[in-house]
């Protein structure tokens, strides 16, 4: 099992928000979006073995999972619709007790802390990271959980947290990248067993 | 420099379309547009030594040059509003006379074959495809043009010309992958320098 967890800093917590102006009042939901789909999807297939958990302000975690969701596609906009349809379900999940808001989708009343501590106990914690150490020289390890940012940097709350929770810290390249487009580094490492197996 | 061209086969030709339905009416708009992403933007930062070439029915190519590209956003709806803007200016380019329709954003009345040719004298054609030669294999090429297609595969009639026009036919995963996470990897795999220098 693959997992990706995605901090979302600006992007809404209630469904009223309009799915023509993710980059705008959506806070970047169009990030979140793109983590959703390089996470999940293969050419005309679904990365079953995957989970993203997308972090939503302090509270909030909506999960996709890639062995059971239905209705997703790849464009930016039907994703956070199926965001929004989430959020319109988010007074019936209590505590640790998520609800499924779609085929696949579920939201968790957890926010970052709480998402992490749930899924430490699943894998290896691996932060992504620039200033981490090269993904090369480390091996490839056991049902990895990924932690990214959006846009926005870890804020130092999120960073303290993150060195105590992570198993490792590695960089996938010697550029900054996107958190979708290092998802998708991600996975070819992983794919190839360390780019390796072609 | 780097160089993508993407072929979008039900992608549309004029401007009459809706940036709410990309992933519908415009034809899988969407697809191109995260290529445009996935081409030409870094963290915080643009890759200036690349050039996107979308290929659009059978006579029109809109490029972005990451050297001169300006109003250019990550997310698919605003990319998709420059390609409307290139389409609505279509008739003032003339044969191998592009038109700049935005800054760092030209349209040519050119189809794939076209294209190609122009390109060919640039660098390495190397095209994208599942069953290439593990990338890996192969020196890293200089001034590549990665040829890739929307998603649908090449037509007949493509893959023929490729088969004349490609230097190179490679594969990046044991898994086949989206346009856009393809280029990602190309761009991973060149950043390290064949997955090397992390």
């Amino acid at each position: 099992m693959r997992q990706f967890v995605v901090v979302g800093h600006d992007t809404p917590t209630t469904p009223d928000f309009a799915l023509d102006d993710l980059a705008g009042g959506a806070g970047r939901l169009d990030v979140l979006c793109r983590c959703v789909s390089a996470a999940l999807f293969l050419s005309h297939d679904l990365r079953e073995d995957v989970r993203v958990h997308l972090v939503l302000g302090d509270a909030i975690t909506v999960v996709f999972d890639g062995a059971t969701v239905r209705r997703l596609n790849p464009d930016e906009r039907s994703t956070a619709a199926l965001v929004r349809g989430a959020l319109e379900d988010r007074e019936e999940a209590i505590g640790h007790e998520p609800v499924e808001t779609s085929p696949g989708v579920s939201l968790y009343r957890l926010g970052f802390e709480a998402t992490l501590e749930r899924l430490a106990e699943d894998g290896t914690v691996v932060q992504l990271h620039e200033n981490g150490d090269p993904v090369v020289d480390r091996s490839v390890p056991e049902d990895p959980v990924f932690v990214l940012s959006d846009h926005h940097e870890f804020t130092d709350d999120e960073a303290t947290l993150l060195e105590d929770v992570a198993d490792e810290r590695v960089r996938l390249g010697p550029r900054a990248l996107h958190a979708n487009h290092a998802i998708t580094v991600a996975h070819n490492y992983l794919d190839t067993e360390g780019f390796e197996r072609y």
